[in-house]
């Protein structure tokens, strides 16, 4: 066990900055990195905020953070694709390769992957971090570290429009214009959409999100979304929806939204069962997509910030000093509408 | 128009075995058929019982029936794989060849297909019918007529299995053991799945499904179905299940039956939209895919009865004469759960 | 019939503005337009240098060019998406809706499908042309006439691209920088891929496909294809390549470009069998994938262009008048490295 | 290090039951299995005749075998699904589960992976082995060890049909009718084909696989078999080809016999690259796909087996003792048109 400063959870309502022991032997197939900057999570407010999540309850003091990159200082025995000093970014899950899962190449959906800030597991937001080197990517020159940070929220959007099944010029609606939202809609769009109609109630949300070339903002609280689908596909329906407001209600009308033979994406988790209108769905045979985290995005991911083809800089709306990050976190609490993503940088 | 021998559905509650006036004329591309034999289909008795199906309401006499088999008497021009005396099953849906669905292969979801037995269009429990050659399809010499007209509700068990995305070796579940339900059974079975476990209260059915090879009937009257399916994946779960049931009911606990990565088809339409369990659903990924009828199956079901890969005769329960046809209604509407499929035989 | 000015291939070499008698009767679902500007295409230069392609011989005059865009003059009855002043591009393949290929989705592979200046099949360089309004797509109001007459090329891209299954973020590769091969690299990206690898041996061919933003080019004749490859790839390889050079010599190199588990895209077609490298394709279980054509890619396209996904413009290299396009097919036959696309504008 | 009896290829042309030294230590996560009964492999036999296998050349004394089916002796720590006196079978193929290919859950194309009776790995004819529990599955009472050693060559013809994405009631055509053609297309049937055309020269090989319901077999001595498969098709041509012959001769005429949009399956592996016919094959828009053993199908074949689904017993031509192993192998060099698969029971 070694002593670092990292923000800790002590319990709901209350963050400290503090030194704590963590484990940082660097056993065989680790790295040790350096941490440099640190995405604030919706995860992270929420555990903040209301000190748990479903069954994850926060019950001993908790290390926030997950969405993080920074420079591997230490490697172990058996790892031969990183080296000291290479920039990294890294999966904040840590599947169990033996498991039937994680064999068929689902590691995501093992049941026993422990992830970062997740209780009981420690997060990122502290100076230094032991992890499997599978599971950290080396990040090209032209990504810088706030860039390698972005990765995890945007491997959330990469893994919807993967199960999408996007073809090549398809037409696009993604609900709900908040942070994952709007990754999901810039990951469609790389992922071969042509178009992709983005609904929101908040004009500041949708604004953001139409700086992307090939987003249509539709803000349902002046405009019929059903009636504009209809009209920017010639009554035909969008190929793929993605649900990501998480809200019951959406769930209503959405079967109005994809043409016959289209795919629904679910992204945002309603905390009750949502009405499923099994009838609407059968007549177009409808086809309907659950997404749980993310598995083999990360290289995938990185390959579009390097070429360009991603740009997500203007997404990163503030950056803080580590010894700020209570400010951070009371800034990300507020919940602006103009506020994407907020990062704490760690690394002096 | 020419006057034939029909059973014809006046209104709810009432059927006449009359002459009605049809039209026979036989145009470019289609056929007329002397009707052999025609199977009584549950939506038939529906019309007869509540006299509607949703918004399709019988508000004039129609002729019912559209499960049929029989022989080639007149080929229209321009039709070159069918010759007079040949033996054949139609297709009820007839859709149109330039309709944005069809040309996409999806001719089932096509808005515009018109359907047999479906108000205000006539059914084939009469003499003759005049059908497109291309919805028209040749018998082997070892399919009888009765087994052409079960080529029909196989269809829509063989879309379900073709919309699973079977592949060898497969665990499935089928919820609900009514004629559906075991074509379902059936069709999974064939189309390459290992074992299906057979759901449902009534013993009399599970036997009968339990009659084909590889499948695993399970009372859910006494058994526990999540517990069973456990046991026999060794705590992995079903890689397809099948909602034949068409009971909200059955959502509750749908998401425990399919392992990581699983895939449940709706094939069951309650009339109400069913809880659906996005939580569940989603910690593993699941897809779920819907049908509607079918698309490009008849040759398929045809090739699996040439072959003796599927045997359905053991589910025609008893035929009727045509001059019976309305005691075949009455013992239809009296639902025994010994009855899987009865027919009518129109020829002489 | 009527009397028409057209470019026609009187036979092998020789070229004339005449007038020609076409028939231009506008029957049920069909449409007339008058062409605006046509492209020049290989296969055009092909008849016109060679007299025939493979079993394609001309053996009587005919009208060339089947790249074309132009204005709704005339609509037929049963015709309901388009109306006269409507600005469109064509379809140059006309297929069976009732043949067995196009009632599964696969018109392209309808054995009787007729193509535009493919003996004896009359092209649309001409004033105006009869067709059917469902292979005739509106252009939106930016996209332009030049742009619409670049859809038919580019759909022989998004055709490589759909059939390669692009997952998002892909590495792809394409060898052969030409028309074809540019366009399949910017289908490819437009289709998910972050980033493709361009191969060819001149270096203006390469220069211009660099222009577009993912593209990494590679001179063959400097740089060891296979090397750089792996380089880029930390020795895994491409998720995709697609042959676009149509080299029997390409074969004998491409299964080392593939990741394991990775698709080839047959697109060029080398005149003599190519020879298939099974042990080493099966080492890593490759997949491969031809294209005939295009199907169901037009309305994908044009979505591309008019979200500003997709720009063509940069490959228009010279616009000919209409007297002048014997001259375009002069230009074209001298086949200059820095030529990609010539066009013929028919309209004053 | 422990002394075992076992078969030995001593070098090319030389086989000993004899003494030899094994490890047989049981580590985490590994199991110790009596051996009970072996299949011999075409493989072994060309290590006995030729001395090498391509680039897998016998420098040392090696012992043979890697079709196998035993008791479990011992259980290493970690392993919970296994427990002593279980029957199973084993895979032979070792991979790294922490490689790229095996966490992408394509174990079978990592490079690493290691394989019974491949130079320089010791196969398991011999007493007892140590193995992976995770490569190790339990054979249900109603499966027999024999029918546990045929569970290696079946997952052969398993993944060639995984690999098809056979639909339910397609048509396929296998060329070959050798040991693993007579597994695929038993694979292909258990995995959906309606039918399964068989094409050899060899009428015993022929009669053994028409005991096989839904095979159709073609002497392509007496008959041709692309009119054959017209035939039966009409005209269309079938769904899935798998070659299994490993002709290059086969090559010349396998593009006729798809349908449009069909599949071939390559399981036969000619020693030259095969000329593949590009332009036929792109007419019909043909996929090709190659297979490498199998990843995750013993499992599905163990349910078929267990189902009834699949009977392999008919295949096991003739079993020796152990003491009588190599007269085993000089039977199976004898080649015999009637035998399949020839099995040493290794258990007193």
């Amino acid at each position: 066990m070694t002593k670092v400063r990292a923000l800790v959870l002590e319990r709901q309502h209350e963050l400290a900055l503090r030194d704590i022991d963590l484990p940082l032997a660097v056993g065989r197939g680790m790295v040790k990195i350096a941490i440099h900057t640190v995405g604030v999570c919706g995860s992270d407010i929420h555990y903040y905020t209301h000190g748990k999540i479903g069954p994850f309850v926060v019950n001993a003091p908790m290390v926030l953070g997950h969405e993080a990159a920074g420079t591997i200082i230490e490697v172990g025995e058996g790892v031969s694709h990183l080296k000291i000093g290479d920039r990294v970014c890294m999966e904040p899950g840590i599947p169990d390769p033996n498991s039937r899962a994680a064999r068929l190449g689902m590691y995501n959906i093992d049941p026993a992957v422990t992830f970062w800030a997740t209780p009981p597991v420690h997060g990122v937001l502290t100076a230094e971090v032991v992890h499997p080197a599978n599971y950290t990517f080396k990040l090209p020159d032209n990504v810088s570290f706030a860039e390698g940070a972005m990765v995890e929220p945007f491997a959330v959007g990469m893994q919807a429009a993967f199960k999408a099944g996007i073809k090549p010029g398809d037409t696009a609606v993604v609900l709900g214009a908040g942070p994952i939202g709007t990754m999901v809609a810039i990951a469609a769009l790389a992922g071969g959409c042509a178009r992709v109609i983005v609904a929101d109630l908040a004009q500041p949300k949708l604004d953001i999100a139409a700086r992307y070339q090939g987003v249509i903002p539709v803000n349902i609280r002046e405009q019929n979304l059903v009636a504009e689908v209809k009209k920017l596909t010639e009554d035909w329906g969008a190929d793929v929806v993605f649900e990501c407001s998480g809200s019951p209600h959406a769930w209503k009308t959405i079967m109005d939204l994809p043409r016959p033979g289209g795919t629904i994406v679910v992204v945002g988790l309603p905390v009750e069962p949502a009405p499923f209108d099994i009838a609407t769905a059968s007549t177009k045979e409808l086809k309907i997509e659950t997404v749980f985290r993310y598995a083999h995005q990360y290289d995938r991911a990185i390959a579009l910030f390097a070429s360009g083809r991603v740009d997500l800089k203007p997404l990163i709306s503030e950056t803080f000093a580590f010894e700020d990050s209570i400010k951070a976190f009371e800034r990300a609490v507020e919940a602006r509408s103009t506020d994407v993503k907020l990062q704490i940088r760690v690394a002096r």
